[in-house]
């Protein structure tokens, strides 16, 4: 059986709506002063970033751990690429995953990363239709 | 030329990430204790839901004020349905934009929805090959 979720956004003045999602609130906005926007929090568009780079970066950080890869430090960062008409969308989604440590092994990230995006980040998946994604990893030794 | 936006995720502890996003904070985590998670944020992927809300919302209540629809009040509820096995992901996502108002004009409501799903909005346009995309009018006459 599947699951069920609801968000709830309530629209404040000019483009801004505050949002209820998960018992969490928070403000999303248009950073476009040109459109009304006051930037008062992140566009809604813009979710997509965090979306995929949490969703991966919890598969990733769940596996590591599992897989007791003794790692000290891990960012995932987003960098998209937008087209240049209606609809405005990404049309390119470059992951890059730095993980941080004494002697980590780069194949088993490799392998954590490669089960993230074959098997369980649901994100990527709804994405890959239409965003070409890539993905980067960076070992730091420290 | 399109644009480029980039947003990091550093890892905190458990599966929890500090997200950094065009100069906004949030942390997101997972809900689900047997996972490791802590609720201390909205999850990753769960943020679609104000994503693809926030996007149609904002095409809405802009075109909605280029019409003079004297709407006193606009809200927007998302509900998710999921799949069962790997990868998760929405199968369904229902919206319901609710206005209201004295005297507001469906037609003009319907006209907003329809050029915010046919040309504005990059969300759904992103998510509509893997998610149905459904949506519902409700007018609260106020």
């Amino acid at each position: 059986m599947g699951s069920k979720i609801t968000s709830t956004l309530t629209h404040m003045d000019g483009l801004a709506f505050n949002v209820e999602l998960g018992g969490h609130t928070f403000v999303i906005d248009s950073p476009n002063p040109k459109f009304g926007g006051k930037d008062r929090g992140p566009s809604p568009k813009s979710l997509i970033l965090p979306a995929l780079g949490g969703c991966t970066g919890m598969d990733v950080a769940s596996i590591l751990q599992k897989m007791r890869v003794p790692f000290t430090g891990l960012e995932v960062t987003v960098e998209a690429e937008t087209n240049d008409q209606h609809p405005v969308y990404y049309t390119e989604l470059r992951i890059t995953y730095t993980v941080r440590g004494k002697g980590i092994d780069r194949k088993k990230v490799e392998r954590a990363v490669e089960l993230s995006r074959t098997t369980y980040c649901g994100v990527s998946f709804m994405l890959e239709p239409r965003s070409k994604i890539t993905h980067e990893i960076v070992i730091e030794e420290a």
